[in-house]
């Protein structure tokens, strides 16, 4: 039995450069090329174990089981790629704060897409993991790597991965996960971008707007140039979030205090703090800044948000085994 | 010096379809048509008395004198149209409560563009005023008309102007406008769509879909679908509003206290009562509603906004002469 188990861990990952509508449904190819910086903080631990009396896979999330589709059909795609063919137990533990609303799917089926193939005694490369994990979740592909990753959007199965971005500065970056309480979205991420690539009539520019971003990103991260990098991301975020006032029905992911949070970003850039924020599925809002300027950048944002809602993580590893 | 001498009360209107971007920054002709809905409660008052001893044109506002560049190039296009060659004391005073953040320039410049053409003995039809309106502000051009006004876009001086769409219903229609307290707005309207038309890669497909929106919020108002209009009405609003999250530099009007007011417009729609929100350049939050519905609305609202906040008004008349 315990040659057929292995434990990994996967970090979640922020997208500045935005992936918003697939190209195919099945595959999770997307319709354009995104951009993340994988974060230390916000991780996955899953451990999976096969064994050959079970019928089908069991799950536990956290400790408690759950009836999971999404898992057992990416379990079944795991197997088509080890050839390995039991079920098996899983087990996942999410280290996120809860209510962070940073618990993505990211991490866990990156996390489970290294667990599930080791476990199979399988040893493939990182840019097959990042194939199979995003079969899972579109966002995971990019989780297989620390640092900044960039998914290639490929046009089949082979050529749609992504791949780590090597570079070299001084910017000690952070992020700053602003938490802000609200209710559960109403509009998944999945639901979400498939409205707006059904229904928004802006949706052709900004696929062609969002290849024009990850290019310029590129351009501003190999040149070190951490204002235009953060511009850029700032302005890919709320053309995102643009499209979604723009779709038939309508929706948003703007809590009052993201406006709040937003707001206060933009006044301390204006005091000479470079620091530019993203927004995701959800209420919270991100913060890019560099290590040197993230004390001051706190202190102003503790004057309008509780200290415990103002997360800090630094870049972080890609997917790992665990011993 | 007595018959050089006019008074008129113009209504300022809320746009349901968009007027956001001009193709003639002198002419003032725009680059789609827009739909509006002239209001009861919000009006100004304008005197003209022309002197000819002047050498330069006189302003106050609500008593205080004004030097205001806009209005004495305005002038200087009324006295092209009428070839009444005076200077004259402009005397204005807005009804409009303080911070209602409903003061515009509509109102304004339909007041002054009929009391000015009146003062110099000129007897103008609608449509002509309407044009003349048009050169101080672009919305203006629909405030000549009460009711719902359609601006038509036109290709040139002549052929840009509104007219009052004529409808049968029983809608009885009521604008409720939740004034919202905020800092001054940043951006101004005029500077807001100049960028949006320079920067927004989302630009000239709103142009197309806001053409579509006009065409069918006008069969709407002809079958008395009141749901369909207003959705198209509130998606219309939005769109403009995701303009300018994708323009360059990125802005928007959007406080916490609108982002509420939207939020709780969508649940009492939920509780079905029909009622659509429309914004402008500004925080305030503006719901076109049935009157029967009326008073279920407003309670719902007083639930989170203070009753002196929430204004309502029914349609009102176009420009007129007061004795």
């Amino acid at each position: 039995m315990a040659q057929y188990q292995a434990s990994a861990r996967a970090h979640t990952n922020i997208a500045l450069i935005k992936y918003w509508g697939k190209k195919d449904q099945q595959l999770i190819l997307p319709m354009n090329g995104s951009l993340s910086l994988t974060l230390d903080k916000f991780y996955t631990d899953t451990s999976v174990s096969y064994d050959k009396n079970l019928t089908q896979d069991e799950f536990y999330l956290n400790g408690a089981q759950k009836e999971d589709p999404k898992v057992m059909h990416f379990m079944d795609i795991v197997r088509q790629n080890t050839g390995f063919d039991s079920h098996a137990v899983i087990k996942s533990t999410n280290h996120v704060p809860t209510a962070a609303g940073l618990a993505s799917s990211a991490s866990a089926y990156a996390a489970l897409a290294l667990a599930a193939t080791a476990a199979a005694n399988k040893k493939f490369d990182r840019q097959k993991l990042s194939r199979i994990a995003r079969r899972g979740s579109g966002s995971a592909t990019r989780s297989i790597f620390g640092g900044f990753a960039e998914w290639l959007e490929g046009t089949d199965d082979q050529s749609s991965y992504a791949q780590p971005l090597e570079y070299e500065n001084d910017w000690d970056i952070r992020m700053i996960a602003i938490v802000i309480d609200d209710q559960p979205k109403k509009v998944s991420s999945r639901q979400g971008m498939q409205t707006v690539v059904a229904t928004s009539p802006f949706y052709s520019e900004w696929i062609k707007s969002a290849k024009t971003d990850l290019k310029n990103i590129k351009t501003a991260l190999a040149s070190q140039d951490f204002k235009h990098f953060g511009e850029i991301a700032e302005s890919n975020a709320l053309k995102m979030h643009a499209l979604n006032l723009s779709a038939q029905p309508h929706f948003n992911y703007f809590a009052p205090a993201s406006i709040i949070a937003m707001n206060i970003i933009e006044e301390i850039r204006e005091l000479g703090y470079p620091c530019y924020y993203t927004m995701d599925a959800g209420p919270n809002v991100k913060v890019i800044c560099k290590n040197a300027d993230l004390s001051v950048i706190l202190r102003q944002l503790q004057n309008h948000f509780p200290a415990d809602h103002l997360l800090v993580a630094a870049p972080g590893p890609g997917a790992q085994l665990l011993d």
